[in-house]
């Protein structure tokens, strides 16, 4: 029996990095990371291994921060939990003694009931290298290729292969808009107009009725009868929580299948911690459980488990999720925080909205320069910040991060008005029109 | 006798958006903006003016924001005011009386008494459309251009001149780094070093004993003996405030020779507002008079005068400015916000230091991932953050920004510690190493 004090089961973003704060607050303590892979996938890395990174082995955690935080890895899979006795069984037969455990055993691809699903030339998004690497030889040698799903995953693998010319690539979203789970309207479809620039099909309002072909897929048929040719589809519908290992304890599920958790990233049984997409995540305005599963997300909730394992320090919690992420389409980078104005509307915020558009640099003659356009929803009674959505240049994803902080330190419209910030002429918008600054104003009117 | 409700005297990014936030709070006032020239210059991007802009004429102020905010623009020089019968003289002869007056002078060009500084050859960095074309087409014809103080404004125009292949460029320098008052020493190296390899040459540590040629300036001679050959110099050694109109008033000033004004940027005379360069500006920590000089405080001032003209709204008020500025250098983005290492040792702050370096895209193999590097200062005691640096790629430039913001809000380094943040592999550092957070961790060590 191997004994550790600190044991972590999963070796993605939210894993590496609980190990990493464990150490940084337990300079003395044996921690032990457990993962079923040798090498490990870079989760936000899967759509780019098929053209910019060329090749899987670009996209691989690196083990250095293991290495540097003295953490043991151990490659085996835990198959059983006994908090009482605080074991786990491994696979290959071997226990592991914990003091404190945290799981951060990841999510699996959702799968849903198509006829002709299990054809062959039908891919999931798994973080697997010897699958990926495979799924990425076969979508190389083949011509046309149907995604279903149009969020995030979906957009960017569609993206990413639309670079190669010989591929015709179709997205199939059933709502009216890919990426409309995350974005408005206006931002989905801004999003959309970029991709069908790049040769994507793009149907929405569809759902897939059958997936057809003798001996391999041949075609995806829509149920508004539509016949898509197909060599190779992926699917990319979303992923749930992994949390399979806990099925035989009496560690406790949330709402939607994930690990329940406090504040702490506690789990109901004592020394038992849960991080990353296996946990469940509860929304920052709300407290309602949402189905949010990012590599960002999941490392702050390993820094607030890491840090408070053997004590509650500085009172590091979990404030609840607001969600932040960018993406890239053909050019355009569009980020979001906090709530659309859709879901906002849902959950009977009384609001009001502002919107901007100007040139990313100033004067807007000089070289390089795109379009910055915001949006800003804001509570009408407190005008605290809700929500945001840029589309822009590379540097929205960092103005998007202005925003979640602004969220997570309640700013109002007010506070925004008297916002002092740097610009520059080739490399931000003019101060004088400040394109977060304005749509608080306007939002303000 | 004109009459107007709201004056404002200075047509520069503090005095346009005066008027239009303003008009925002006062949709039915007469709104008049008076300035002196009839082509408003875009104050930072002169240094573009020579290269990238490719003409003075694309680095003009749009009135565009004018027109739409129904301010009456006249073109004349205020000569004199009387702050007992509320009235602005011109220089044609008219006569403005005023409700409200705000004034937006902004700077002049600091001279030092150097021998031989009035020959010809020798430039400052005036707003002035002639002037400025005069010195673009001046430029474009050397050989040999000096430039006289390592500040922004002398090395952005050095790297926009280097890319001239046939100038030599030289800057001198009187401290022992070019920058280095507004960025710690390694961060000032590092661009160094970037305008370096762009065959510009610097002369730290160095003062201009004389300026020397017989019918225009031939050679730049430091006191160190050194003699550079020049058809051309540029002093850009700073700016004071322009303060000129207000010496025969009893508008008061503060001790730097700036406009005195409260936290509504009110002067001691009611009714009469400062704001931008012609105001002086009181460091957010400390409240000691700062000579930061940057559009974007201005704005920041002008949206609070724009706002308390008539009653002070929300309590928009300036809470001190905490300094926000970016840079660019051969490909290089160099930003800072709040206290530099140096002058919060100089300030007595008890302090701890927290560095971080991380590849700019995740996983690092991708397309143009360069590196970010990132400093913080926070009080050792307090833990607040007081004051950051970053190198990186152009979206250090809004990464600043968060940390202005940080700032403002009074996050700590625990703050950092579970930040949310959106991260995108083709954008952004990898979520696991996001390096604010990683240098609030260092910092906390």
């Amino acid at each position: 029996m191997i004994k550790t004090n600190i044991l972590i089961i999963g070796g993605g973003p939210a894993g590496i990095v609980s190990a990493a704060v464990a150490r940084k607050n337990n300079a003395d303590k044996k921690i032990t990371l457990i993962r079923e892979n040798k090498k490990e996938i870079i989760p936000c890395g899967i759509p780019y291994i098929f053209n910019r990174l060329d090749s899987v082995e670009k996209n691989l955690m690196p083990d250095k921060s293991l290495k540097a935080n003295k953490i043991d890895l151990l490659i085996d899979k835990a198959v059983k939990i006994d908090t009482n006795k605080k074991i786990v069984n491994l696979k290959d037969g071997g226990k592991i003694n914990y003091d404190k455990l945290i799981l951060a055993t990841g999510s699996k691809p959702i799968l849903i009931p198509i006829k002709g699903i299990d054809k062959k030339g039908v891919w999931q998004i798994k973080k697997d290298f010897e699958y990926l690497k495979k799924l990425r030889q076969a979508a190389l040698k083949s011509k046309n290729i149907v995604i279903i799903g149009g969020g995030f995953i979906g957009v960017e693998i569609a993206e990413e292969l639309s670079s190669i010319k010989k591929l015709n690539i179709s997205i199939i979203e059933k709502l009216n808009h890919c990426l409309i789970t995350t974005f408005d309207e206006e931002f989905a479809a801004a999003a959309e107009e970029k991709i069908k620039r790049k040769r994507v099909k793009i149907f929405t309002k569809a759902a897939v009725k059958e997936i057809t072909g003798k001996n391999k897929v041949e075609f995806v048929k829509l149920d508004n009868g539509k016949n898509i040719p197909a060599d190779l589809v992926i699917l990319s519908i979303g992923a749930k929580p992994n949390a399979a290992l806990v099925k035989e304890t009496k560690i406790k599920l949330g709402n939607y299948n994930g690990i329940w958790v406090d504040k702490y990233m506690r789990t109901n049984i004592p020394d038992v911690f849960a991080v990353g997409d296996c946990a469940e995540t509860k929304d920052f305005f709300t407290g309602k459980h949402i189905p949010i599963m990012l590599a960002s997300t999941a490392t702050t909730e390993a820094r607030i488990a890491g840090a408070n394992l053997y004590q509650l320090k500085n009172l590091r919690k979990n404030k609840g999720t607001i969600t932040a992420f960018s993406t890239y389409v053909n050019g355009l980078v569009l980020g979001g925080t906090g709530l659309t104005e859709n879901k906002a509307k849902t959950e009977k915020f009384n609001i009001i909205v502002g919107a901007s558009e100007c040139p990313s640099h100033h004067p807007k003659a000089l070289p390089n320069t795109e379009s910055v356009k915001v949006k800003l929803i804001f509570s009408k009674t407190s005008k605290t910040l809700l929500g945001g959505q840029i589309i822009g240049p590379e540097s929205t994803s960092e103005m998007i991060n202005i925003l979640a902080l602004a969220i997570q330190r309640k700013m109002t419209a007010y506070d925004f008005e008297t916002l002092q910030i740097s610009t520059h002429p080739l490399l931000t918008a003019s101060p004088t029109i400040y394109p977060l600054i304005t749509a608080a104003q306007n939002a303000l009117k």
